[in-house]
C-alpha cells in the first residue's frame, strides 16, 4: 500500500524537518530536494527511507551540525579545498556542485574538494546540479571511515561503497546521470531484499571461498561479502576494486579526508566529497547541440526486443521523476506513517 | 620462445622506427617508452605487438601525421582545449598530461582536452605521468567512430571499448595505475586468445539471447559481442555501459571529437582525449604521505591465502617493470623479427 503524496507537499514536509532541527530555510530547502530524488526516479534506497534511520539520528548524536557551513582551506581560483564542518551532505555536495560549476565558467573546469562532510545521498542528484547549467557534473565520494567490502582476495573489509556519478545534458530528453556505487550493488539493495525475504542474484554477495551466496540476511551476519563491480578476477573485479580506490583517492586523498583501510574506526564521519564540473561551452560551441545528437543516437538504436527501447543511465528516472513531480509520489504506508511522527506539517494536518 | 631485449635497446629501437616515420627524435622517444610500456609491466596486448599491426598502418595510410603539432583552440589557463592534427597519440596523451600538470600546480586542477587524436597506447602509462610529479592524473579516451560495443538491448555496436585510466604515488611502491577498458576487457585480449586457439571464460561475449559465448573466434565473426564491465544487467551492464558513456562524453563531447554514436564510418579516426591533473599539493599538506599510508595498508591487509598477498592496480605491474628494466624485456621470437624487419638498427645488428 503506498499514498500518493504530491511532490510539493512532499518536498514542504521534509523541509520542515530539516529546518525543525535547526537548517537555514534555503539550506534545508535543498536538502530537502535531495533526499526527495531518490522517490522522485525511483532509487528509493535512496530516499525517504533514509529520513529516520540515517539523517535524523545524525543530528540527534551531534554527528551532523546544521548550523555549519563549509570553511575554505585554500582557493586557487580553479579549485577550492573547503571543511564542510559536520554539514548536511545532502545539502553540502549541492553546496559544492553549484561552486564547482561558476568556476568552471571562467576556466573551463571547476574543482570543490570536501573534508569533514557527511553522508551526501543520491550522489546522480548533485551531479545533474551541473548539466541544469548546460555543463557537465561528476561528484565522488568515500565513506569515510567506513569499511564494507574487502579489496580482492582480502579477508577484512577495508573501503566503503564509494558513489560516483556523471551527469550531462541530452537536449530535451532527461540528462544521461549514472548514479552508481562502485560495488555491485549499494548496500541498501541487499537490505531491502533481506527485509523482504526476497532472494538476491549471485554476483551481489560471495563466501569467503568465493562461493555465490544468494541470502541477502548474509551480507549483516558477516558471512556473505559484498563483491566489487565486475563480480569475480577473470571478469574484472580489479577494475570494481580500481574505481573503488578511484573513489577513495579523488573523494579523500585529494582534501585529506578520513579514509577507509587508514581509519582506526569502522564510521562515516569525515567523509571526502569531490565535485568536478566542466563546462565546455566556455571552450567551444556546439556542445549542446553534439550533447543532444549523441544521447539521441543512444535512444535511437535498433533495440533485440522491438518492444524494449534502448536508453541511458538517467532516462527512465527522469522520465519517472517527470510523471511524479505532475501526479504525486507513491510512498509506501508504513513510510508515510515514519514521516509524520517527524514532520510538524503533517502531524498539524492529520 | 622469447628473446630477452635490454629495455635501453628496445626503447632505442622503437625510438629509431618512430624517427624513421619522421617524428622528430624527442617526440618519437616519447612515443617508444608509451609503446614499450605494455611490454614492461606486462600489457603486453597494448605493446610492441601494435607497431607493425596498428601504428605503423596508421603512418603509411596518412591517418597519424609524423610531424604535426597540437593546434591550442582555447585557454582558458586552468583548461586547454586544443586539436591534436592526427599526431601519434603515444606521443599527444603524454603532452597533454604534462601540460595538464603544469597547469594543475598553479591552479590546483589542470584539464586538457582534444579533439583530433589517434590510438593513445596504453592509457595507463599517460596517467602515470601526473603520479611522476606527485600528483594525481586521470586520463580518458574514446575510440573516435569505432563502434565496437553495443548498448544493453541493443542490437548494434555503438561505442568503443573506451579507456580510462588514475595513477596517484603510493610512497616508495609502484603508484597506483587503474587501467581500463570499460567493456570486461579490451578487444586485444579476446583476440590473443583466438590466436591461441584458447576457450575465453564465460561473462566477456554473449550470443544475441545473452547466453556466454566461450568461443573467441565468434567476436570477429560477430555472433559473439562484447559485454560491458558488470556481465548482465543484475550484475551491473548499465554501470559499465555508464562508464563506457562517461568516457565518450568527457572524452570527445568536452574537446568536440567524433562520437561512436553519431559517427557515419565505424573507424577510429578523431578520437577524443582528456587528461585531467589533480595537485592535491598545491592546495595542501600532507598529501604524500597521507597516499603512502592509503596503499601501504591495502597491501599490509590481511589475505585470504596467507601465501597470496593483497595488493592494488598497478603493484605487480610496477614490480614486473622494475625487473624488467634491469634485467631485460621478454619479446616473443616471431615479434622481434616483425621488429627488427622495420628497425634499422636492429637490421645494421643483425
Amino acid at each position: 500500500m503506498t499514498v500518493l503524496v504530491p511532490y510539493p507537499i512532499l518536498l514542504a514536509t521534509v523541509t520542515g524537518v530539516f529546518r525543525e532541527r535547526g537548517m537555514p530555510p534555503d539550506r534545508a530547502a535543498v536538502a530537502a530536494e535531495a533526499l526527495c530524488h531518490g522517490d522522485l526516479t525511483g532509487m528509493s534506497t535512496h530516499g525517504l527511507v533514509n529520513l529516520t534511520r540515517l539523517y535524523l539520528p545524525l543530528f540527534d548524536s551531534g554527528r551532523t551540525d546544521p548550523a555549519a557551513d563549509m570553511a575554505v582551506i585554500a582557493d586557487l581560483g580553479a579549485s577550492v579545498l573547503a571543511d564542510a564542518r559536520k554539514a548536511l551532505g545532502l545539502w553540502s555536495a549541492s553546496q559544492a556542485m553549484e561552486l564547482a560549476a561558476a568556476r568552471a565558467a571562467r576556466y573551463g573546469i571547476g574543482m570543490v574538494t570536501l573534508r569533514g562532510a557527511t553522508h551526501i545521498g543520491c550522489a546522480g542528484h548533485h551531479a545533474a546540479r551541473a548539466a541544469a547549467h548546460g555543463m557537465v557534473g561528476l561528484i565522488v565520494s568515500n565513506c569515510g571511515g567506513q569499511r564494507i567490502a574487502r579489496p580482492p582476495g582480502g579477508r577484512e573489509p577495508m573501503l566503503g561503497t564509494n558513489p560516483l556519478a556523471l551527469a550531462c545534458p541530452a537536449g530535451d530528453r532527461p540528462p544521461f546521470v549514472l548514479d552508481m556505487s562502485t560495488t555491485v550493488v549499494p548496500t541498501g539493495r541487499v537490505r531491502a531484499a533481506a527485509r523482504a525475504g526476497e532472494e538476491i542474484p549471485p554476483g551481489w554477495l560471495a563466501a569467503d571461498d568465493g562461493t555465490p551466496v544468494t541470502d541477502p540476511a548474509a551480507f549483516d551476519r558477516g558471512d556473505g561479502h559484498l563483491l566489487w563491480l565486475g563480480g569475480a578476477a577473470e571478469t574484472g573485479a580489479y577494475k570494481g576494486f580500481g574505481l573503488g580506490l578511484l573513489v577513495e583517492v579523488l573523494a579523500a586523498l585529494v582534501p585529506g579526508a578520513t579514509t577507509g583501510p587508514t581509519s582506526s574506526v569502522s564510521q562515516d564521519d569525515d567523509i571526502g566529497v569531490t565535485a568536478l564540473a566542466f563546462a565546455p561551452s566556455a571552450l567551444r560551441s556546439g556542445f549542446a547541440e553534439d550533447a543532444s545528437a549523441l544521447f539521441g543516437a543512444v535512444v535511437g538504436a535498433l533495440p533485440v526486443d522491438p518492444r524494449k527501447a534502448v536508453s541511458y543511465p538517467g532516462w527512465h528516472e527522469g522520465e519517472r521523476a517527470r510523471w511524479r513531480r505532475a501526479h504525486g509520489v507513491p510512498v509506501p504506508v508504513e513510510l508515510y506513517e515514519e514521516l509524520r511522527a517527524v514532520a510538524p506539517e503533517l502531524r498539524e494536518a492529520g
